[in-house]
């Protein structure tokens, strides 16, 4: 269709993990939390309703930036609410990386950020991992076209995560702004929130869809200068974020309790999943995140992902294609004890 | 700041129109709804909480695709809904227009079409409405960088529209889409939704926040040929539309009732609004929307904003500098009767 942009027609399109709307399943292919939100989300979004939703939002979302200025210690101008972190790091790319410019990701990592550069029509230029998930030194390397770097810490598929000083010296050699993804971040032992109030080229992004357990809200944030705050206030959409998403968000970040006992729970199961995983023959490697990565060389995972998948229970199977070995494996997220002794079950019978 | 496109930077960015979150107030500025939405709401949020806002949305937004599909007699596949009609034009102009490449709005209207063309370092051309609010033949002429053309209609701040004949004339003379945004159509007693089945270069835009009262819901969708809707999924983010209000927006467009007595109530208002302001000696247009647009040389317009913003009376004072006279007017949206009625007497007050 000669109507269409050429990179857009081009594109294959990102495609999200499957997400089945009825029916019982076991679900944990799209790293979602397996347990309900704070219960104050339907009383916040009741309240909302009430006082009228024929009104237009607050386009700057200002009762979350404060709620979510003082849990992260950071001045609420550092903040800006999304439709999701998906709207964020839309906003990002679009402030950023102009056509035919430079967008560098690591190699294997979150897909959206390649669809991000095609839709803008800019290069992405994608660097691989070293084989113990570490930065090689050709991502830390400057170039003239290069506008934004992205790399989600903890990463996925991997899990793993970079210290905050590896992500300094990376900042700091780096001619451009450096996103920092932290959509797992709630999951690992650090985080580099703190870093965005000293270095002006650190953003940070985080999501609500998993460690807050709505995905299905859309909602998430990013943590920049507020120079750069500024810039994307220009670039979103002026209410991007709709007056039920801002209430239950705001309460969901002001419950503490029910958010320390979720990712606490999480972790537990995360910590007893993956030696059972080892058990069963997969090669895993530490998770810092809600999911672990599974390989194999001596099972089709493919096969195993389609079994599991006609007994209603959905993993992630994922190709990396320029990745080691075929770069094919499971990301299995982190689900209710129940649901993984189950899932371990299953595959037992499928290995059998 | 160099690290920011410089289309981006430069920009001053879209002002939407003022949103107290608090206080008294008689609000006529930014064209909500002055009802509360459907009762039913409530019911369809609840519902969707109780099932478990911890799983993602269905991407497509099928069920209100369905819904939609029936009142409009068009098929499921020629619609997809979006964050509000801003995400809709957004995808649009993402979808069609590149850095450098052309896009068509008149003058004056929606300002946020320039907006959009700036934070794709596109270039927008202007073409003045005639005296009376039609098209001019320059506003019909092909240009060989021209991809998109977007026409409200109704239009805004006017009110007026242009009838289906002279769209299809005009959509046949462009060598691009045209993007007829109908945000306020449903208070016309024309519009061109039929027009896509036939003309696969017209596209028509819909929001709820106006007609449906659900501004703070953040719903729009857009009406296309299935081939276009395909390049749209690719660029829209994945999961654009939240669980919520693709529940509420589904239970609002199936509510006819609410529906039609609340665009009757409205229309009925602004029949009896318009003389009235033109007793009180401001010049008017037929509006086919909810909102007159309200003229007068003999007295500073923004004089009476400011005094009845003063008395918590929101209207919106727009200046259209390329417009004849100065282009100053206000646009006041159609309010309940006795907000009008208020609305009226102060205006009297400031003028005597």
């Amino acid at each position: 269709m000669k109507e269409i942009r050429k990179n857009i027609a081009q594109m294959p399109g990102y495609v999200p993990g499957e997400q089945p709307q009825s029916g019982r399943f076991i679900k944990l292919n799209t790293n979602e939390c397996p347990y309900l939100p704070s219960e104050k989300i339907a009383a916040a979004c009741l309240e909302t309703i009430r006082k009228g939703l024929n009104r237009y939002p607050d386009p700057m979302a200002n009762s979350f930036r404060k709620a979510a200025a003082e849990v992260l210690d950071v001045p609420p101008e550092f903040i800006m609410a999304g439709n999701g972190s998906d709207d964020i790091l839309t906003i990002l790319t679009r402030t950023f990386v102009g056509e035919n410019e430079t967008l560098r990701l690591p190699y294997p990592s979150y897909v959206l950020y390649k669809s991000l550069a095609q839709i803008q029509g800019a290069r992405s230029e994608e660097i691989p991992f070293t084989d113990d998930w570490h930065l090689s030194p050709a991502f830390k390397t400057p170039s003239s076209d290069l506008k934004l770097v992205y790399l989600p810490n903890p990463n996925s598929p991997s899990g793993t995560r970079l210290s905050r000083a590896e992500i300094l010296e990376l900042a700091d050699a780096l001619p451009c702004p450096l996103v920092v993804d932290e959509a797992y971040a709630d999951f690992s032992d650090e985080n580099c929130v703190s870093l965005v109030l000293e270095h002006k080229n650190i953003i940070v992004t985080r999501t609500f869809s998993k460690s807050y357990g709505l995905a299905g809200l859309r909602f998430g944030f990013v943590i920049a200068h507020p120079d750069y705050i500024q810039q994307f206030v220009k670039v979103k959409d002026s209410y991007n974020c709709d007056a039920l998403s801002i209430a239950a968000a705001t309460a969901a970040i002001s419950d503490r309790q029910w958010f320390n006992e979720t990712v606490e729970k999480i972790i537990k199961t995360r910590n007893w999943m993956r030696p059972a995983l080892a058990e069963l023959g997969f090669n895993t490697v530490e998770s810092h995140a809600n999911f672990i990565w599974c390989t194999r060389k001596d099972w089709d995972l493919k096969n195993i992902y389609q079994k599991l998948k006609e007994q209603n229970i959905f993993v992630r199977f994922m190709v990396y294609d320029k990745w080691k070995d075929g770069g094919c494996g499971l990301r299995i997220s982190v689900g209710t004890d129940e649901e993984i002794r189950i899932l371990l079950e299953r595959i037992k019978a499928i290995l059998n």
